[in-house]
């Protein structure tokens, strides 16, 4: 993470601009201004041409930017065109929910397989997922070529599973497990933490009203 | 949003330590060192050091923090003492998972409204949850008065219904929803994009090996 090109808040805000040029497209629009843009993300346009910056002359200040090229740009950028396939452990009711879960307009995310360690839902297939056994996650996983996974398991599995996916060549975890899990320096660790989104939520509202 | 005293990545932080305190304490343990805390949080201690001056002399250096008193310290900073009632908004496979979250060893947040438009779910009583009818969003929120609301519901529905959040009163909305949505200055919004968070991941995975 050390030659990092791109700040990583400009890379977190390339999957908002995508969706957005997306929605600009389907709906027959040509072109778009940052301040529109601005409107629509939430995004200062200060910060949305210092971001644009970075990936180098995408538009002519003044005349707004083509919809077409940039949303192709931002979806190369971001590998739209490529399938990523995801692993995803632990089915409980987070789990579960997150099979279904559309991935809003993106077309190159797909959960291919599923683990859970209770043996009434490991070999069955769920909104479509086939669901292992746990005690084959590391063979599936290879054998698969996975790369990324989510994990949704109870709190005291959190580093035994994340251990295993390293094993079976994970490179990427998204952790809804309140666990920080330790990692070698080539997984990345992304946390989704719901309650401290909340809890952040709450201790803004109560001290900065 | 002006007059912040902490930093909000700090304030982000402060969930995370809380939580790792309290596992501490009632494990039984008194003492803990910046290091230790750094490798359990995974935050580096230096950082934690900052975090922790914003707050005045909370320890010694090289004599640990006190466990017990750090940990009720920072969750009175986090109103962890004061219950705060959620209203959630849209009972579908992710909102029904809302419902059942735990969120994590917190007892101070509650959601205590849930909110449908499908009339087969409107009435019942789902997880312990009563889930209104989304006809009665203003009325049923004014009358709790709920100031926290979770946003499950479709795209399209996102906007209407936080202006009639906003309408009943509602300070912080944790938004679920790809769509950003217009609030006024007085009125917070933590969005929570897992399309985002996975094409972010998956975006560093393949720029920066």
């Amino acid at each position: 993470m050390k030659d990092m090109e791109i700040p990583k808040a400009t890379a977190k805000r390339l999957p908002l601009y995508y969706r957005y040029l997306k929605f600009l497209f389907d709906s027959g629009k040509q072109k778009v201004s940052s301040t529109e843009l601005s409107e629509a993300v939430k995004v200062d346009s200060a910060t949305i041409r210092r971001d644009f910056s970075y990936f180098g002359e995408l538009g002519k200040r003044g005349y707004g930017y083509d919809v077409e090229s940039l949303m192709n740009f931002f979806g190369k950028t971001l590998n739209e065109d490529i399938l990523t396939h995801v692993a995803l452990v632990g089915v409980g009711n987070l789990g579960h929910a997150l099979l279904n879960y559309k991935f809003h307009q993106s077309d190159s995310i797909r959960i291919s397989a599923a683990f859970d360690a209770d043996p009434e839902i490991g070999g069955r297939i769920l909104e479509g997922v086939p669901v292992y056994p746990v005690t084959e996650l590391v063979q599936q996983v290879k054998e698969q070529k996975i790369e990324v996974a989510i994990l949704t398991v109870p709190m005291e599995a959190a580093q035994p599973i994340a251990d295993q996916l390293i094993e079976a060549g994970i490179k990427g975890i998204m952790n809804f497990t309140p666990v920080r899990i330790t990692t070698p320096d080539d997984v990345m660790v992304q946390n989704v933490d719901l309650t401290n989104e909340l809890q952040t939520l709450i201790y803004f509202l109560s001290h900065y009203k």
